[in-house]
């Protein structure tokens, strides 16, 4: 498979694979539903195939002395296939996210406008080492009528290469082309992917911040995702101190590297010298290291000083810098400096305070009163989490299968011309909503 | 005016709008409204000084010996300068962008998580010489509630700045904050302002397309336009006649310097021996030059002859390409490969045939039967428009103050974390929709 496709230039991969989305777009949800089961029979029948591709995988990563948490991402057994396999049915139940009338308007009589979402085209899709991502990503790609270039880690070549076969197999009995789900295997076709602005519509980059960047910064394409996640709990003065601690212990320990943990802690002067002991205690039993501003050490004289850099680190580890702060404005504008736009938290009782802080702080997700873990997709309630935006247009924040699919408007008349509704005996819209 | 801000950096201008924009965007309808009427009242005011200041501007350019088209579109004159107060007060009486809730969801007992429209911050809006532009554009941007940073051709220098002078004015008696709306004046800081990526959040360009183009290539700010707009309008062999005739004429001759009249017209075979003699004798009565493909100039031997180049030329002006294809597949494969996704028409009295163009063609507009001319914000009962977007992700085709809008999502619990929700005891969500 790699020497085959290393011979295909990519632009003509790409070509194939919005000629075979251009035929998914239109297909029925049906039809895309058979798609998806097939695919998940199709996975089933090549589960050793699978397990054997990602075995080698492993083996070759070992050799060359992998990270042990990049190895667990590597590894896949049967009980992590089962569970993508399960996604993949899990997807076909979704709604369709493609053919929802958005507008549906009378201009005039016999002159009916209609927005209806359609698919975005064609998905460039750069993952990790976790090769049951590819398996995800396209069930969410055939759902949404999209067609979808993956390039996986490097580690997880043979892996995705095993996965992506079973998937063209199961594609191969149904309505769907083959040609709609392609893998990209060498390092150099990632830099020439981000360059396809002609045939790609969305790249979605799924690795390390660094990377993303990289990516952000190389194309023309939109991208769907973000580099940082630096988000703070703000503990107002009138916060409720039981609360605080639970929010704060979760939302830094539940899963530290996550994007949507929390990197700081601003702190109220007004309750410091009562609530940073306790957290402290409480973090530090779950093993947080603490790095604090100056008036903070002066309440918490165990723990060592927050520098310049702290506040704009996302450690994605068991570390959290805190900062006291005088006002509700001051945690704000340390937010504005110093966050992402992902997600921001207030702990307080004092409601006017809550709404202030949801209303002015500019993040794609403004909390109050729970954990900044809150933030996805699953937990939102979308069924399938695409990918988070950090970006100020929407899609903003966690991303479902609504960010794969666009609109068009489609207009039909009986011979209706302009010129009628312009001049001296200008004819009047009627501008009349239909649902 | 000038002088003073030659003496400002251009960061510290865009901060100064940032900070007055966070004020603005959580303004009530009313105070919005409010300020809208004080600009109204402002600008009556000012009227004498706005019609000196573009006496003052039309006479420079005449001296500069500026074109015909273009100096008519400096010109401002009384009755244009009301209408523009007008239009004013007609965008007060728009829907209120900002607030809207989109999702209203219980998440579990007491866990409610809400996605709200919210301004997008401050707009970067360079625009050509009208300068009744700039009323247009301020109204839209407090209407929803977003800071506006105004870059006005050269040679409306002074009207623009008598304008904003005005606007300011009007603006200091009310709740939106003068330093909202500014004025850029001097040529350089255009691309100073389009990398102004952490304090502009939306580009709108309204010019030429190859000024549109420089825009895109040299900011990483999203821009809401398009550079070209090659429409075509497909005359089926189902096509009525008529119908045809009268489309092709609108489309064509209505408005010919639009983005949205058309640049090429494919006729399907077995139609155009009887359709092509006659649409041509209507399009030439109305002056309009035709440039056909060798099959059209068997047909019209009085045409002259279509280059490649013509193809992918959008004319703005009473020329049209035409050509002969054999099936709705060949036009809309030439309508992938020539056309702008901006808006592509098919004339046919059969169904199933415009269903297929509606569905297969990749545009922002794909109509049936009438004029690719109505593709406008005005036209589809927006009531306003931003302008017209050819991108793949919305918001595409004609946008209204909904492009100039984007959501957060607020969250707000009673002490809830992720941790309940997680591992063996976890408790489900309810995902309950409240709206």
């Amino acid at each position: 498979m790699t020497t085959i496709q290393a011979t295909v230039p990519l632009t003509k991969i790409a070509q194939q694979t919005r000629a075979a989305a251009s035929q998914l777009g239109v297909l029925s949800t049906e039809a895309k539903n058979q798609a998806l089961e097939a695919i998940a029979q199709a996975l089933e029948s090549a589960k050793e195939e699978i397990l054997q591709g990602n075995i080698a995988d492993c083996e070759a990563a070992l050799a060359e002395g992998i990270a042990k948490p990049l190895y667990k991402r590597l590894q896949l057994d049967e009980h992590k296939l089962r569970d993508a396999i399960v996604g993949v049915r899990d997807v076909a139940k979704l709604a369709d996210p493609v053919g929802q009338v958005q507008i549906h308007r009378e201009i005039d009589n016999g002159l009916i406008l209609k927005r209806i979402t359609c698919p975005l085209g064609v998905l460039g899709i750069i993952f990790e080492a976790r090769p049951e991502a590819a398996i995800q990503i396209v069930s969410l790609a055939i759902k949404s009528g999209n067609g979808v270039i993956l390039k996986g880690g490097k580690e997880a070549l043979r892996s995705c290469e095993a996965i992506v076969k079973a998937i063209k197999q199961g594609l191969s009995q149904t309505s769907v082309h083959p040609d709609a789900v392609q893998l990209l295997t060498t390092r150099e076709e990632i830099l020439e992917l981000l360059h396809l602005d002609k045939y790609v519509d969305l790249i979605i980059p799924r690795g390390s911040n660094s990377f993303v960047r990289f990516v952000q910064e190389n194309t023309r394409i939109p991208v769907l995702g973000h580099a940082d996640g630096i988000c703070h709990l703000y503990v107002d003065q009138a916060a409720d101190i039981e609360k605080a601690i639970q929010i704060t212990v979760d939302a830094k320990t539940q899963y530290p590297a996550a994007c949507n943990a929390i990197e700081t802690l601003l702190v109220h002067s007004n309750i410091a010298a009562e609530f940073l002991p306790q957290v402290a205690a409480s973090l530090q039993a779950n093993h947080v290291e603490l790095r604090g501003d100056e008036r903070t050490l002066k309440i918490l004289n165990h723990i060592s000083s927050a520098t310049p850099t702290d506040w704009e680190t996302e450690y994605s580890d068991l570390i959290l810098s805190v900062k006291i702060v005088d006002s509700l404005d001051e945690a704000i504008s340390h937010i504005h400096t110093f966050g992402s736009r992902h997600t921001e938290a207030i702990i307080t009782e004092d409601l006017q305070a809550a709404a202030t802080f949801q209303a002015l702080v500019n993040a794609a997700g403004v909390y109050h009163n729970c954990s900044t873990r809150f933030a996805d997709g699953f937990r939102y309630g979308f069924g399938a989490e695409v990918g988070i935006s950090t970006q100020q247009m929407p899609p903003r924040g966690p991303v479902g299968l609504e960010g794969l699919v666009t609109y068009k408007y489609q207009m039909t008349g009986d011979g209706h011309i302009v010129s009628t509704y312009t001049g001296a005996n200008a004819k009047s819209f009627t501008h009349k909503d239909l649902i």
